[in-house]
């Protein structure tokens, strides 16, 4: 257990990690972000930066001496990097949770494996493969490949007619995994905590509503039934447990079926091992955030209260959206964040706004 | 008016400064702070810290040109800085109100001034000044420095059969204010913010109660009847219009009368040209906190709503007693902040824990 005063290392300097560092001086934690951008949003609010490749060893390893536990803000943390700092200090989540959640055969795998619903998938190394997965799986269905996708990039759905030889050309004939087409009703996600000792607290399932494959709004509580909502949070419980996960956590889902479709149930999509942007209502939403609740586990102290304080939607500002900050900051009730990025190009996450109302 | 990725220079790097950081922080501004000292809990917050004595001309310079607003955590910024620094960029608060709010006596003035009840008092510059004081106002009687103190340093009481030259010797025959004893009933304190168009936007009247002089618990609500809340709020914003002010400031007020002592009423006690540990309960317990507001006004940004989210107790970790963070930590709803200090000497201000509970 970390004492006041100790200090986090944090890998990744983007808002998630500014967010974390925030939370962690709350607490009276120090940060230290390690970065391979001099200009990122996280430097602006830490002890101390290191701004080096995620590849230099040396740098990686003064890092992880001087700091008491490691976190990271992304899923894509090289296998080498962690491997270096875990040889220096712990590393929260661990190795594990980065190997399954880095390659998506191996989540989708793994998921399946703890009995839990996903869609339908295939492991993709040829054009041959493709071909019979597709004879398989149906159309349409959306080949990604195994690594380094996010926001929807690393993907191609493949309609009706569609040749699969350009598809599979379009992510670079890279390992892939097909995955069968979900028609799903609403996506929704869980974001959760777990503490050293294997308590889990989990924020309430909150619903996505994505634009150009980023997410848009987030909506609590989501429009699903209690018993879908129960089913989701024991997903994520078990997915946590089988992870041996100490830290915040987030799993993707799909609600399929539901009102003339048939039972409600739950598709699992896609796991992140960390803070998520579809758990920054918990700002001012939940007695305690995302951010706090992922230090409180790193730092192997008791998790807060996860309760809702109202009903609450969370909008995100992509792009010029942020140049609406003035409008934001006067109207009741909303709770404007920004990122401190300095350009805002299209598609990028500058800030975020928080709306509580009364419980409904 | 500021943008977001503009820069604040705060001068002084304790607590209220890194809280202020933090605020910024979340509307995407960068935080420069100044101080004397390198360690201090500011500067782990912060996108750059200056460290400099507040008489290096020089420094000051160079950190005015290069910030966008500069303001203060402490009252006692020495005159010359605050010109320095006004010659190069904007001072918020300004200097009137570091010239009324630093000096016991002008402050005092300044409030009866406004035809707002104050303690009787007297200017002392000479042990006779003290003694013809002392047969004016009677004893028991304060005497206080004019300048420089805070949470109960620089004064002494003067009972019954004190001798006057031990009291004025004991304060170092400095030029004083003698202030009669108000017998009060409770004491209280106003935290509002004005904004640079005048908008007043005061937080609910809350009950101080201390402990060896330094603040120990506050609560909300205040108990004490309505009409005496309004007076509270209108004395305050009537001194912040006086002051021309721009920024959050805080009003400590006596509670006297009512009960069976009859009808009650307020005595302004002390202003302070700054946010204030009595106002710390805002960061969960209002929807805008004191920091965020104060970063508001100086922007020269709309201010937030300071409603209140519930019934709050706001309880100081002063000295040893941030050595119950764990306990604290594991108090479903108890909300902890330490300001990273290393050494937890007697007296020190540690950290604070929040508690908000349904309003009554």
């Amino acid at each position: 257990m970390l004492r006041p005063g100790a200090t986090i290392g944090i890998l990744g300097g983007g808002q998630l990690g500014r967010m974390t560092a925030l939370a962690a001086a709350e607490l009276g934690l120090k940060c230290h972000v390690f970065t391979p951008e001099r200009d990122c949003p996280a430097a602006e609010v830490c002890a101390r930066v290191t701004v080096a490749p995620y590849e230099d060893a040396a740098a990686l390893e003064a890092f992880a001496r001087g700091v008491d536990v490691v976190t990271y803000e992304f899923e894509n943390v090289p296998a080498e990097t962690a491997r270096i700092v875990s040889a220096h200090t712990v590393l929260r989540p661990g190795a594990r949770a980065l190997a399954t959640t880095q390659d998506r055969l191996a989540e989708k795998s793994f998921v399946a494996g703890l009995g839990l619903p996903t869609a339908p998938f295939a492991g993709i190394d040829s054009l041959a493969d493709l071909e019979a997965a597709l004879a398989r799986l149906g159309r349409p269905a959306v080949l990604k490949t195994r690594r380094f996708g996010y926001d929807g990039k690393g993907q191609v759905k493949i309609a009706e007619g569609m040749d699969a030889a350009a598809a599979f050309e379009a992510i670079g004939r890279q390992p892939a995994i097909l995955e069968g087409f979900v028609s799903f009703a609403r996506e929704v996600s869980v974001v959760a905590a777990r503490g050293e000792d294997g308590a889990v607290a989990a924020f309430d399932v909150c619903e996505n509503a994505h634009r150009n494959h980023i997410l848009d709004v987030t909506t609590v509580p989501a429009s699903i039934a209690p018993a879908t909502e129960k089913a989701a949070l024991r997903a994520a419980a078990a997915i946590g447990a089988a992870l041996d996960y100490v830290g915040v956590f987030t799993v993707e889902m799909f609600i399929v079926g539901g009102a003339g479709g048939g039972a409600e149930s739950i598709v699992v999509n896609e796991i992140a091992p960390r803070v998520h942007n579809s758990g920054h209502w918990t700002i001012e939403g939940a007695e305690t955030s995302q951010f706090e609740q992922h230090v409180r586990a790193i730092c192997g102290w008791p998790l807060g209260s996860p309760a809702r304080m109202g009903d609450v939607t969370m909008t995100n500002l992509i792009g010029t959206d942020a140049d609406r900050w003035r409008e934001i900051l006067a109207e009741p009730g909303a709770r404007l964040h920004l990122y401190g990025k300095a350009e805002a190009r299209p598609g990028r996450k500058m800030g975020h706004v928080t709306r509580v109302t009364a419980r409904s």
